[in-house]
């Protein structure tokens, strides 16, 4: 049987609008003036799942030993997530989240991911977020950083 | 004994004041008026200690064989270090360091992190400040990359 | 003999043009000026390689075993890659790439990279590009997150 871990993610996303050397005016010897931003709104949820047949997330690197109070501190995971619009997995797939997570708290399940969130669908086809960030797992609401992104996410700022 | 790294952190950081979203004004239609930005300036002390019956680094990866002049280039540690007010492990403790960090120099002892810097203390408890960036230990005057954050360093630039 | 991945960058980047404290205006009750910006291009060439007797590359890292169809997935590689002006491995050395690549595509050959790509030479010695994306290398056209930067290149934003 499989066990997914379903996370529900709801990002704000602030991007320029546009490539900033198309719209900004610039030279060498003047300033920058930015292009105009906007913010977008996604949701969607996220199932990582370490068991079964096919897992998305798999355990590439552990410490030989460790001394923590939380047994699977150090333990890295290499994942391909399914995104789906809703939060059974046979929902529709909107993309996939590809990179890293790391177990990095001593004492309690934390992690540290960094996540590339792909979107193969829609108007975010073929755009992509990046999220390098703590996840504090058990506390309810959570707030992760969103570091960078592609397409019509290049240049994002904001938080998952 | 333990031997602990100790690094004194200097942050400057530009961060958005508020939530995007309720202080700019956007739509669909219109471009999103940013939110006005402030700079902090933050001091602190890292202990990354590898040794000892509890260090707060591990190794949790490195290759098989290397033919590097750095014989430990390519070494992975996962850690969730102490942060201080003062150089001194037993100074206040407020908050801890957790992430990644890779030997990635074949020649010199030279480092690429990977580290969410959580706050448990003060005005910035429950806030992180993500840092990627490398980092030349064998230079005095280090400068790192800081890519993002959350809670009060949402959306944060700045260095380190 | 060695087996080469030569990739060819473009780099687009918006920076600040300084310091921002130093060049914006603020205090803790007035909003942050933010300095002004400017854009830069960027073109250069990697350097992968993962066998020879001076592998930049290293794999740390990988599953105990994968159901994946991509029988990669997971792979953890460290980097060291240099960085020239032109296609060819013995043109002129103006940095390295360093960090961790992931393949993180179940299916397909696909990466997740975290490089720091760092200029020794020209106006950009000293200088830094934090990078973290997916890197469909299947693609011919590709597009990757930068997302911070050091020296020159501080609070860069931008796309390779």
């Amino acid at each position: 049987m499989e066990k997914s871990l379903i996370l529900a993610w709801i990002l704000v996303l602030s991007t320029a609008m546009a490539l900033a050397p198309c719209r900004g005016y610039y030279s060498d010897a003047e300033p920058y003036v930015p292009a105009p931003k906007k913010v977008t709104h996604l949701h969607f949820f996220l199932h990582d799942t370490m068991s079964g047949k096919n897992p998305t997330a798999v355990v590439v690197a552990r410490p030989n030993m460790t001394t923590a109070p939380n047994k699977s501190f150090g333990t890295v995971a290499a994942i391909d997530d399914l995104i789906t619009v809703g939060p059974n997995v046979t929902s529709k797939v909107i993309g996939n989240a590809q990179g890293l997570w790391v177990m990095t708290d001593r004492d309690v399940f934390g992690l540290t991911v960094y996540i590339d969130f792909g979107f193969t669908e829609g108007e975010f086809n073929g755009s992509s977020i990046s999220i390098f960030s703590r996840n504090p797992i058990a506390e309810t609401e959570r707030e992760l950083a969103v570091v960078g992104g592609r397409g019509k996410f290049r240049m994002a700022q904001g938080f998952a």
